[in-house]
């Protein structure tokens, strides 16, 4: 692999104007670096009529170095992954113009005019359509990929080109090991060590979320998102845009609508102790449940129309086994929700929605109830039956 | 790919000759031709020293020729298999000598002094230590090629190179599909045609199916050897030998466990009709009782001390949790027991425990009786708690 990082602007500006109909006029376009700096890179290239975006893997972590070498493979897997989902989802997704593997380099749709979900929630933004356009991206980018649509031929064609043991390793440790031991790469708030404390002598939690991992690591359902936490979605009062599948592989649908749950609810918790009016405060949480409940009845709705109108399998289009199916997708989801939780609380990667709550014993309220509500649906995710009673749960968490 | 049928026997013999140390003393080798005629050719080269096994798989199914075509790579996988198997379960398969994809042919160890595992039921031969055979090669095989014992980029590579979607499609066909619904590749006595007719109109049973089949295409657990009924199986008092992998791929561990307890259970149902003394055919049952409750009890025990000796993930070592798992594989082994019993008795391939019964009304009680067992165990695989309850359940079944 001859990988270079793009030696300045100028070879930026070239590899777009080669691999893109834009950036002809003359015009001597801008080029800004936009990537959040830990692993990749990533340009704004813009003149006065075209904006696109330049992303660059390089075959080491950006911010340690050639120290902590990751696999190229992952641009591959992620410009793959946004095709299919573009396939089947594209009001949600950017478009890929180019993927260059001799760049490691993708050339995609610029969406500045959006925001990042994550700073939109913590803003307490109004997005009212965000529950229904991510149950149709989960919807559609799950049912499409999955044995419910492909055929076996294809399905495991596509299982066998999108192994991404880098990323999901990564999953594997920080989601799943890392908070519920005494781990040195944990970041805990030490007023709620206590509770970490008491999470890591759970011997019946770590057996839930031994489970879920091992369901991570062998059930290979749909091509998943893999990283489907608020800062890999942009949004807009009435847009919805998935980005960054670099994690994506096949799993348990259950982990990316887990994924998203729990980054609803972490905002949830964080509410508690982010600056505002207490109502104001209030009415957003409620809008959060309402969004979770949206989000599932439409991933739901959508999911059986398609296995009604496009499963082609006689046994998988079975009276009543689709339904099953999604009845242990939700079950799951809340115990991936729960890890997502736990994990973005006292794990090594923070979110936002807690850490921007300046004052520890504050934030620690936040992150209390944020562990309280992550435990409660990895033990009892079985028995949560529905959005309705997942609100009762976490109300009763309050 | 060139491979060509080999011609005559001096071609079998100098393949042998040119891939094994053996057959150089200058006296001619026999050659006789030994497969069972479906799929592949099998011949036995041997001379008054060495004797060894030549199989060769051509691009088609044998009995059918060129209309029926069947990829080569099956001849890769079963040989590698053997393989992996021979390094954790050595004294159960035969060894292998020689695998040249050129010739899609593989030359192995005869075990010509063993007997078909499914003759030797039917004859009620005593094979005292066949339940702890059949128990450590299931432990041994499946614990060494899960996530128990590869770390993450040992298994996912093991997955992707053991994709085999030409026999898994047979697999999900024969298995999940034909037997559940009035299809023309099924082969009915006319006396149990009612009971198969019943199942059909079952909706409830055909979920359960359905959930079996789709664990089956999306569970990689481990490397599955896929076909293991009873005469994949070979047997002497003292030593059992399990041959013919070529259905190997990444599946559910209790898919092997289901079809080995599904085949007993086969026979079991068989003794009614079969010929001999009363006492004798009820002493036998109660031996493939006895047998598969050793077996369970080998595999559990088994598998339990390889994870806490040998398994270095930390969180699929938590104390309880491979117990929890192990739980789960032994319900679902019950559910394809189950789908193994009812496609062998309502479905294209039958077995000869309940087809050399040759009067159709003697035939159909044991066939109803294995309909009987068969559905119970697809429906109830989750109230079956241990080997004893299913004893209970079988002679409830009677």
């Amino acid at each position: 692999m001859t990988t270079a990082k793009f030696a300045n602007d100028a070879e930026v500006i070239e590899f777009a104007r080669t691999n893109t109909p834009y950036f002809t006029s003359g015009e001597a376009p801008s080029v800004e670096e936009i990537g959040d700096g830990n692993i990749n890179f990533v340009y704004r290239v813009k003149d006065s009529k075209d904006s696109v975006i330049v992303k660059q893997a390089l075959p080491y972590v950006r911010i340690i170095g050639e120290g902590w070498p990751l696999s190229l493979d992952r641009i591959r897997i992620e410009a793959s992954t946004l095709k299919t989902e573009g396939q089947w989802a594209e009001a949600y997704v950017p478009k890929v113009y180019c993927f260059d593997e001799q760049q490691s380099a993708v050339i995609m749709e610029d969406i500045g005019d959006h925001d990042n979900l994550r700073h939109a929630l913590i803003a307490r933004k109004p997005l009212p359509a965000l529950g229904r356009h991510l149950g149709e991206f989960l919807a559609e980018t799950l049912f499409h990929t999955s044995d419910f649509y492909l055929d076996t031929y294809q399905k495991k064609a596509a299982v066998s080109s999108n192994i991404n043991p880098d990323l999901c390793k990564i999953t594997e440790e920080l989601f799943f090991w890392d908070p519920f031991c005494d781990h040195e790469r944990n970041a805990i708030n030490p007023a709620v060590r206590p509770v970490a404390e008491a999470i890591w002598q759970d011997e019946v939690l770590k057996i839930e979320a031994a489970k879920l991992k091992y369901h991570f690591m062998t059930d290979a359902q749909a091509l998943l998102h893999g990283d489907l936490h608020s800062g890999s979605v942009f949004v807009t009062e009435t847009s919805t845009k998935v980005i960054d599948p670099e994690f994506a592989f096949y799993g348990p649908m259950s982990f990316d609508i887990g994924s998203v749950i729990g980054n609803l609810l972490l905002n949830f918790a964080g509410q508690i102790g982010l600056e505002g009016d207490t109502e104001e405060k209030r009415a957003y949480q409620m809008y959060l449940l309402d969004t979770i409940e949206a989000l599932w009845h439409t991933f739901e709705a959508n999911f059986l129309e398609n296995v009604k109108s496009k499963c082609q399998d006689p046994v998988f289009n079975a009276p009543g086994f689709a339904q099953a199916f999604i009845g242990h997708v939700w079950h799951e989801s809340l115990g991936y929700a729960g890890t997502e939780i736990i994990r973005r609380t006292i794990g090594l990667a923070h979110v936002a929605d807690l850490d921007s709550i300046e004052d520890e014993q504050i934030r620690s309220v936040s992150e209390g109830l944020a562990l309280s509500v992550g435990v409660t649906l990895i033990k009892q995710r079985h028995e949560i039956r529905s959005p309705q009673v997942l609100r009762a749960v976490i109300q009763a968490a309050e």
